[in-house]
Order: structure tokens, then sequence, then C-alpha cells
């Protein structure tokens, strides 16, 4: 039954075993951390193979280039072609570069900021203000870097199949706003797939800016939980038959495939768009690292290669998962205290608690040794104006400690609920 | 006898021979590249092992970190105490980055730029102008940057010690002169090592701008020609105890050690200037390459498996600056056309030929088929005012071919000084 409609003697008496139940959890001193989406240990065993790549006489490429020497801005074209394949671009518009895409999604608006991007008028910087669209919840990660540069962040909601269009559209007749975050598939936290027909609106849409640029930080592109691999929409080749060919910067990396930080991170764009991030890249530095890049592309072998990966982690991810949505299911699930995901991909389920109550569920949870994304963690300037909302990161511990800990975490939500009606 | 100081009859008799030179060096149809400081295949091979590390079990450092997953913005601890030993720093004020150390320059300067450093007052965007003090003939890259920023570059001598500290105390009285550029041993391309007392005097100087910053890019520390390994000053306790602990921004790298673009960049500084610095790293990403790190860390071993690595590069090296002295003494000594340096480390040989001719010996050479890096380049804007200098790099082509490509430069600065003499 309903919390809110349990008699005041019933909701007295569930708060008595919530609170026994909450008083047992902390005396079991756990320390538990579902914070952040961090792949675990049997995942990262995946791909030991890869630390002896791409082994001692392999250094030469098809073409037969030395890639221990310096040169080749753009990334070996032997993993740009695989990696198109795979994410529907053509490979002469996809750039490998190092490490994560965070690191070049930074420099793309950095350098917009210092520089101007190839179609401003003038440099981000002397903009009276920059306003930037984030649909919500979203990643902190993205949100960090608009905070740094200074920007407006201006929150829209993520619908089912995908940001609300209709608001964007609204809030881009302001030649101020410059941008957009957007995580497009099983997006960061909601697990949201936008649909091909919101793509296409995002893709045509008049915008005031002639400089607008959607981040299209396809992070979780083949990070399936069930058997099927979704058809990655082909972002470059939408924006330019809506003729808005610079409209997107897509993102791709092998984070979360191989291993977390020594990943090869990819730029698919427009002609232009790429041509202008190079003639900068190309000061910046003298190029990624090509051996790391090569070994990559003798650990997959081919784009199929790099779903046959994808299939194993789903298969150590989804019991994961699927204890979460049991446990919530089993322990709040009649008393409408919560809403949760049910993500077919992706890293997180996004729980919705009773409104005003989210910090205190984290409160008790981080008493209990069970320390959660901080709420609010998923907005920009870490501010949940509903306090609603909480990140859940399954995937790091254990099975056995992620069922400790959400089996702790429900009865955190039932006794914030509870406190919060006065009970 | 100078060409100078010849008798017009001889000099029509060596013009008539340096023509008949330059015609048959002509129809020999060479394609040589003598144009950046490129380590050979040979010297790509020292480090064959390094692709298969570091190793299909072998993921862990010694505090039991896991290394594969994410985390560690400061680069793992084996690497940065082997480095820190190398080059006379703490390892707790030593950060291990990715790939070439002129991302970590580029970006100082660009964070800098967008928010300002730890010292500024405000953002360096925010100042009328901001100059830069660029010891000259000096490393085109490190122009690049400066000039993409739009900030005024002003020349400074290098002289046998070091830049001239006299001229620079003058120009750092202004308070828009916000750093400077230099490499500090086995310059590029001087050849040229600061002395100790000439560093303790950039370390004590009065500069207007508190936020003034020495890059002290020590890219050839270890690179030596010959046996002995010239001590590496502690740079980073000099400014500490020149009260200035602020002042450098120490860069070195495993660039020209290990595999060119593949590599480890370090940067050195005080605990402020590294605080600032990982703020701001902190949010364009997650942190370097820890597996490559470590790969670097079990071939080398120890401080000393990097220098016994670089006696190997000495080794291969060595002959082919030799080579492109002997030859130089042989065809223009006598004549005083020109002046070379002599290195004892690093990857370049400067010559200077006679004012108003390093175009035209760049232009001949090329038409001849051999391709020098461009007259001018080592200067801000590539504009040598003097039309003097020339960067040679001997270290990329097989040691036959440097030996007739220098043969070959020799005609040409030959010839280039009897056109100019109008002979």
């Amino acid at each position: 039954m309903s919390l809110l409609n349990m008699e005041k003697s019933e909701q007295a008496e569930l708060a008595a075993q919530v609170r026994k139940d909450y008083a047992e959890l902390k005396a079991k001193g756990l320390k538990l951390d579902l914070t952040r989406g961090k792949p675990s240990r049997s995942q990262l065993n995946l791909s030991n193979d890869f630390l002896e790549l791409p082994g001692a006489t392999n250094y030469t490429d098809a073409a037969g280039n030395d890639l221990r020497n310096y040169g080749n801005l753009e990334g070996i074209k032997e993993l740009r072609t695989l990696w198109g394949r795979l994410i529907n671009v053509d490979p002469e518009l996809l750039l490998a570069g190092d490490s994560s895409s965070l690191n070049i999604m930074f420099d793309l608006i950095s350098w917009s900021y210092a520089f101007g991007n190839n179609d401003s008028d003038r440099p981000w910087r002397e903009e009276e203000k920059v306003k930037w669209i984030c649909p919500v919840p979203g990643y902190d990660r993205h949100f960090s870097i608009t905070e740094r540069f200074g920007f407006e962040m201006i929150t829209v909601p993520m619908l089912e199949d995908g940001p609300d269009v209709a608001a964007i559209k609204e809030l881009v007749l302001d030649p101020q706003v410059k941008g957009m975050w957007l995580v497009p598939m099983f997006s960061n936290p909601t697990g949201v797939t936008i649909s091909e027909s919101v793509a296409r609106e995002l893709a045509a849409m008049e915008t005031a800016a002639p400089d607008f640029r959607i981040v299209w930080d396809n992070a979780y592109a083949v990070h399936i939980l069930g058997d099927e691999f979704p058809k990655v929409l082909p972002i470059v080749d939408i924006a330019a038959e809506a003729e808005h060919p610079n409209r997107f910067w897509a993102m791709s990396s092998t984070s979360k495939i191989t291993f977390a930080g020594s990943g090869v991170a990819f730029f698919a764009s427009s002609r232009a768009n790429l041509d202008w991030y190079l003639s900068i890249a190309g000061i910046r530095g003298i190029g990624p690292n090509k051996i790391n890049q090569f070994a990559h592309y003798e650990f997959f072998g081919s784009s199929e290669g790099v779903r046959a990966v994808m299939r194993r982690h789903a298969a150590l991810l989804a019991p994961k998962f699927s204890a979460v949505e049991r446990i919530l299911n089993n322990r709040l699930g009649e008393y409408q205290v919560a809403k949760w995901t049910e993500p077919e991909g992706g890293y997180f389920i996004s729980l919705d608690v009773i409104d005003g109550t989210a910090t205190r569920v984290w409160e008790l949870a981080k008493e209990a040794g069970i320390v959660l994304t901080k709420a609010g963690a998923s907005y920009p300037y870490g501010k949940d104006d509903n306090d609603r909302n909480i990140r859940l990161a399954p995937s790091l511990p254990p099975q056995e400690e992620v069922e400790t800990a959400m089996d702790g975490v429900a009865t955190c939500v039932l006794l914030a609920a509870l406190e919060k009606l006065g009970v």
C-alpha cells in the first residue's frame, strides 16, 4: 500500500520496523561504494590480453608507416575504419585521439572560448554571456566543464525519447545559447536512448547562433545489458542531410570497453569542424599514441570483435542491474516512495525518491557506510531543485555487495520518506 | 682562405667549380630529409621490448592499485619516483601525464589565458597585451603556441651559457611580460646548456608580473652524444631557494627515449603550481594512461635504466653528428662562409651562413632534393631578420644519406655565398 494512503498507525508500525532495520544496517559497519561508473575487476580481466599488445615486432600499419615515430594527428587508419563501422560514421570524418573523449570535449569548448570555432563571428570569451543547454538529469563531468568556463547552464528535462525538443527550440532562438550537452544512447544517468526523429529535429532546427554546437557524447553506444545492439544513428550524415553539417561534435571512446583510463577517444564531425580542431590540436601536440591505437586494433580485430567484448561485459553487468531493480521493487514497490529506471544499457540506474529527501537518503546511506553519488550530482552546479534524484552505479562492487548496498539504500529511502511525513 | 679575402679570379674559379658541383648534385635526383628531430629506425628498435609490456598479468602497482581502472590524476608513483631521481626533482612535485610535454605546455598557457594562473590578478585574456620572451634561435613549436594566443614575442639572444640574462632582466620590468620559453639543456637548436648561475639569476630576478612563468622545457636532459651525463639542475629547488617557488613550469618527457609519440610527459613545479594545474586537468579528464606509464616503468626498471637506453641512442647518433661536423669543416672551413655548433647532446646542429643567404641555401638544397627545415623556422613568426640560421636535424636518415645530404648542403652554402658576392 502507498505510504501516503496508510493509516497513521500503520505508518508508525512501518517506521518502527524501518528504524530497527536502519540501526541493524549501521551496526554492520559496511564500507560500500556505488558512486561512480567504474568497471569491475572481472570486467577489466576481459581485456588482459591487451596488456602485451601490439607485440614486440608489430609496429607497422598496413600503409607501411612506422607507428613508433612522430606523426599522424588524425590517428591510425585501421582503428578509425573499424570504429567508423561500429558507430556508423565515415572513417574519413573520424579522428582517433588519446585517453577519454572528455579531453576532446574540454578542448573543443576551451578553443571555442579562446579563439572561436569555425562558425564563430568572434571568440566565445568576447560574448557578454554564453549559455548552454543541459538536459537533466545528466552527466556531472559535462556540467563541470561548462561551469569552469562560466557558462550559464539552462536545464531542459530528459524525456523518454530524448531531451525536450520543444523547449530546446525556444532556447536556441537566443544567440547567446552556444551549445548543448547530450548523451544520446543509454544516457547518463537516465538510460534514455534518443529517437531518430528527435535527432533529426535537433539537426534541422534553426539556431540564432551560427556557431551553436551539440556535444553528442555517445559514450555508451555499444554498452548493452541485454543481447541486442541498438542501431547507432549516423549523426554526421543526419547533420549533413539537415543542411547543418557542423551541428554536432560527436564523441565516442573505448573507456569501459578495454581499460578505463588507457583507451582511445574518437571525435566524429564534419570536415570543416575537424579541420578547425586539427589546426589547433596540431599546435598543442604532435599526435596521439599510435602504439596504443594499434594495440586496440589488434585486440578487437574488427567491429564485431568490439561487440563480442561488449557481450561479455553485459554478462557480468546484467545480474547487478537486475539485482538493483529486484531489491528496489521488493523493498519499495508497494509503498510508492520511489521510481527508478530499468535501463537496457549504460552504467547507471536513476532513482527518484520523494521530493526533498534525496540529500537525506544520501546522508543516511553515508552514515551506514554506503557511499552514493552525492544527491544533485546529475544537475548543473550540483543543484537538484526538487532534491529528488540519486544516481546509482552498480558496476564496480561484487554482486553480493551490490545486493547488500541496495537493501541498505532501500531502508534509507523508506526512512527518509517517513521522516518527511513526520512519522 | 676566406672567400672574402680571395682575389676576384680565385673567386671566379671557385664559383665555376661550385656551379659544376651543384649541377652534378641536382643530377643525382636525391630525396633526402633533414627537417625534423625524429629518431631513426635503429633508435626505435632499441625499445621494441616495450611493445609487449607491461604483460598480461601485470597491472597492479606497489600500493595495490589496479592500473586498469579510472583514477590517479598525478600519474603512477613508481614512474614519478624513477623520473624524479633522473631529473633531480622530488617525485611529490612531479606529475606524469600523457604523450608529449608540448600538450602540457599548451594547456598551461591556454588555462592561464582563460582563467589566469595561481598568481594572476586576472586571466591573461583580459590583459591589454601579453608579451613573451623567446631566446633565439629556439624551438618552432614553442613559438607556434604563443603565436596562436596572440602574444607578442620578444627575442633575446641565446649565449654560450644560456639566454641573455641582462636583456631578460630589463624586459621583465614590464608587467605585460608574462613568461618565457627556455630549453635549458642541449637546447633546440643551439645545443647550449644553461649554466647554474644563469638558472639562479632567472630564479632570483624580480618580475613586474606576479604570474610570470618560465617554461623550463628540459626536453633533452639525458639526450647525450658522448659518454657523460651532465648534472640536471634541481630547478624546482632552485626556485624555492630564490623565494620564487612558482617561477618555473618544468617539463620533461620520454619522447626520443622510447617511442616518439607514445610516451609519457612529465611536469615538475611548486605545490601551488601543480595544484592549480590539477584543479583544471581534473575537469578536462579522468587521468593519464597508467598502463603506458607502468610499461615505461617496467621497461626502464630504474633511472640508471634510462641512462643505459640513452647511451645506446648516443652510439647511433654520434657518428651522424660527427659526419655533419667533419663534412662542414672539410668543405667550408677554409672559406669562412659559415659557423656551426658542435653539440654534446640534443638533436640539432645550428648552422649560421652568411647574412642574407639562409633562405637561398634552403631553396638551392630543395631544388637538389635535400629538404632542410625552412630558414627562419627557429625564430618567432618564422622570421630570422638576418636570414642567417638553418637548423640541421641529422638523426632520422641513415648515416650514408646524412653524409650525402651534408655534402650537398655545403655546396649550396658556398653557391649562395658566391651569388651574394655577385660572383
